[in-house]
């Protein structure tokens, strides 16, 4: 049963697209904006208006931002020694908002996956190994998922990149902290031994 | 650390007050938004900016609609001799959403609460009393909430709509559906005997 007018039940039905938003919290936030006009709703409008205006890949690293190169490319102060290699800007955004390392960054936008037909050439890995080979990268940080899809990518690239000379390396495997032995899968439990290192 | 343009920060900043979406969440909605420009983000901010022009308050119900009357109230085939009457919008949406009755309904935005020096007049209780006096409504269903707040400001209604002569009826209360003895209150367990009905 229609509660309110077309539009708000357009707007309900687009929030409800958004993760993290069912069909019933989208109800409330919709609510939220329309009971905030102009606290809320309307900055907001104006804010996916402009940001959808200038959004675009990052030609150099494939980051999405509102400026090319983006606001990670631009940053001076980074260093550009340091190329760490992700798949998805999710990812990318996940370790700046850890704070890891104030490095580079190259999105992939996938992984090798011959299951869905996915070759090295979709996710650009020719256009890294050029990056590379221009000779500023000292170390390339493969932070790939620790998953198979992810680990034959690290393996591939690793492959790709060793003409150039570049150091490679990747993340840790291990114990995430705050983590219980007792809920870990075997294949961690193994990497945490095998990886394991000198006390203190 | 900003990982994006000052565009798509306060875009993030905006989404994070929304109910139900934390700053982390903010951020995964934002990055979904951005990589869907055309399929999400634009429509979006179309249906905001439509929604912020027309939203304005019912003058009728004071429900929140872009038309005035709202949707509700412009609905003839709703029985026009019943009036819910509730605290908030979300109370009207909520009892829409579970498409209990299909009566009129009366928003009083608010409760009488003597701690927050709320009272009657400013949640327009005389407007309610007049929209009454006026003849049309057969019986009043108040659908406050099971507080102190809302039960005062029911009783306060009942005195004051007295001498229309109209029906006043509330809701029941007791065990919610599916709800375990176990795990309910004192005061709801004692209102679910003293409401007892005969089974069957």
């Amino acid at each position: 049963m229609a509660v309110a007018g077309p539009e708000i039940e357009r707007l309900i039905a687009l929030l409800a697209k958004l993760p993290g938003l069912g069909p019933r919290s989208a109800r409330r936030a919709a609510l939220y904006l329309v009971k905030r006009r102009e606290a809320v709703l309307e900055p907001l409008a104006r804010a996916l208006a402009e940001v959808g205006e200038r959004v675009s890949v990052c030609s150099s690293c494939g980051n999405v931002d509102t400026s090319d190169p983006c606001t990670v490319c631009l940053d001076a102060t980074r260093d550009a020694s340091t190329l760490i290699v992700v798949e998805d800007v999710a990812d990318l955004w996940a370790l700046e908002r850890a704070a890891v390392m104030r490095a580079r960054y190259h999105v992939l936008g996938g992984t090798i996956s011959a299951l869905d037909g996915f070759g090295p050439e979709d996710i650009g890995i020719g256009r890294l190994v050029a990056r590379v080979a221009e000779g500023e990268v000292g170390e390339v940080v493969l932070a790939m998922n620790a998953t198979v899809e992810g680990q034959t990518t690290a393996h591939y690239i690793t492959e790709r990149l060793e003409p150039t000379g570049v150091r490679v390396s990747r993340l840790a495997s291990g114990v995430p902290i705050g983590g219980e032995l007792d809920y870990l899968d075997e294949g961690t439990l193994a990497a945490a031994f095998t990886q394991r290192r000198p006390f203190g």
